[in-house]
């Protein structure tokens, strides 16, 4: 559809082509830093197109002054934007209109498998709850992050980090069937290793829906195509002990900040040390592609891109201050879970689990109520 | 009464000496590290002397082996450790003659003024709880404890870090006072800015009781004399918008582990890089001098030590794999608490804040209910 006017010799490579929904608007750099994202992944996906959502007036010119982007995008116009400030649920009664609804929107309709949007949290998931819908079953949806690690992939999967600030005991379940399918197609593991959050690994530790939880993941781990290794800690998140670490939304989110605020610091400590004297800033030229290689591995550009789960699509929510490249990686995740179909794979996981749950109910009622269940 | 035999000339010495209980047991690395961390500390602080807490057999030799300590350690026989499996609610039953139990009773007792040690954390706030007692109005104590960041003393203060795993409207606001009290005197910040910890600092953000301590919050901060900064992420953890970072123990957990594990990766992730060719050694080998300040820097074992707060008693709990370093670094903290007077401070604090409280309360009741108040 984006390439509607291109010569028929294309219109084989048009078929295959995987369309990415993007709100062009609503980011902390504007739509520029947007568009330059999208130079960056055409160039590394030649099935990639756009529906590009946000003030035609503003991103046309954007677009023709881009030769790489000709025929790969087709701009949706959207008069109105959502600011950082608006509330979740102003935008979900008066949201219509504005990039974010229509990018959504785009999703729903089936015009375009996944959406990336660099706005408002809250209000992307507001937006995404009532316009995609949850999954059967799915009682609060999650977001995912890729977290580095010292892992062989270099990262972990974590959730969830802040769709909503608290979890119960099947919240914190199903968040482990969803992160591990995630883990499967976004890490390519076989049987992710899965860890709850807690503040010991001693079964004694922590709060009710946490022990809960544990005894629930250990009798669910065979059927969810995992390996459930029990409560971790804060140190273990960016470990090689575990691949899908599942926690609340709240505490999630202060570890995530207080990662990325750590990580921050030591650099610019070292930044500062290197600085220090003539002999040192010699030293920092000597080390100059050491240092390099180090901020390639903790750059928070590289893994951007949070993944909301348990929706009836898929939506990637980038980092609001990106910049081209955090965009454009947040672009590559999008196409990445649209060409495996992990949609369809995460929902039948979902299905699954529920169905176990419902067969374990129904083992402990009389025989005859098992008839109630499908598959 | 540490050097109760010497001549009569150091008297005057011995009557100013500061005294502090130390548990030589139950640390990953043995007494060794223990003792080792004394002989650092009396080069350190002329007046300091110890109560030393353990098996008088394995420790009398150790002490007879180092000619500074000697007339200024006196060996307590406990002939049990608690270990790090120990459940706190068993330690509390039979922990009575142990080393842990022994360091708290000197407190109790008033022969020492802070105790210290490297054991088992549920356990010696289960001890300190039943043998030193609350504060008058306080319902959970917390540990409190140091955090680098771009200050200019270096380090924030945070709490709880795990004292209990959870924390109401209440236990929030008294810790903005202990927290706060504590900065006074170990920061020497004349009016400590207080944050309280959150998933963003927008008011609508967090649960009730977040919103409730809030609001009470900025009511209190003029009579509690700190300056309250609002709501703080896990990103300004480390930074210089607060002095005194304020949540519940589950959330002060999880954060300064995260911190602990992702400030490793990096260091982690720096010498592998260095290591990686022979010119990125030779760039190592320049950068010696530049690399040994930034571990200084972050080095955890420099802010060794969570104090707990809101006992009738000064209890330092050392991180459990302390070397001599990180010993040494957790009882200057005790020394220097000792030396200020820090739990007479304390106590007058939280005893003018519940006053308030109740001066508060009292407002809205009729006028002749006031005089239930006392001061």
């Amino acid at each position: 559809m984006a390439n509607g006017h291109l010569p028929e010799t294309d219109t084989a490579a048009q078929m295959a082509s995987i369309v990415i929904s993007v709100d062009a608007m609503g980011g902390d750099r504007g739509p520029a830093a947007v568009v330059a994202g999208l130079v960056l992944s055409v160039a590394a996906f030649p099935k990639i197109a756009f529906l590009l959502h946000g003030n035609e007036s503003e991103l046309g010119p954007m677009i023709a002054r881009e030769p790489a982007l000709a025929g790969r995008v087709t701009l949706c116009h959207a008069a109105r934007v959502v600011t950082m400030h608006d509330k979740p649920a102003q935008v979900m009664r008066n949201g219509e209109g504005t990039s974010m609804w229509s990018t959504i929107e785009s999703v729903k309709r089936g015009d375009a498998t996944v959406a990336v949007s660099c706005g408002n949290t809250g209000a992307l998931m507001a937006v995404s709850m009532i316009r995609l819908r949850r999954l059967p079953g799915i009682k609060r949806p999650a977001i995912a992050s890729f977290w580095p690690s010292r892992n062989p992939t270099g990262f972990n999967v974590m959730l969830d980090m802040g769709a909503d600030i608290k979890a119960d005991t099947d919240d914190l379940v199903q968040y482990a069937t969803m992160g591990a399918s995630y883990a499967r197609n976004g890490l390519k593991l076989a049987r992710p290793r899965v860890g709850l959050l807690n503040v010991g690994t001693e079964e004694h530790k922590g709060g009710a829906e946490l022990k809960e939880a544990h005894d629930r993941l250990v009798a669910f781990q065979h059927t969810g195509d995992f390996e459930y290794v029990g409560f971790v800690e804060g140190s273990d998140i960016p470990s090689d002990r575990v691949d899908v670490i599942v926690t609340d939304g709240f505490t999630g989110n202060i570890a995530l900040k207080t990662g990325e605020g750590v990580a921050k610091l030591v650099a610019d400590f070292l930044r500062q040390e290197f600085n220090a004297s003539l002999w040192s800033k010699l030293a920092a030229i000597m080390a100059l592609g050491t240092l390099k290689r180090l901020q390639k591995r903790i750059d928070p550009r590289r893994a951007n891109g949070g993944v909301f789960l348990g929706l009836n699509g898929t939506v990637v929510k980038s980092h609001g201050s990106a910049d081209a490249t955090g965009v454009a990686a947040a672009i590559r995740l999008a196409y990445q879970l649209a060409e495996s179909g992990f949609l369809e794979r995460l929902a039948a996981r979902v299905a699954s689990a529920e169905q176990a749950g419902q067969d374990a109910a129904a083992k402990g009622a009389p025989a005859g109520a098992e008839g109630g269940t499908t598959e």
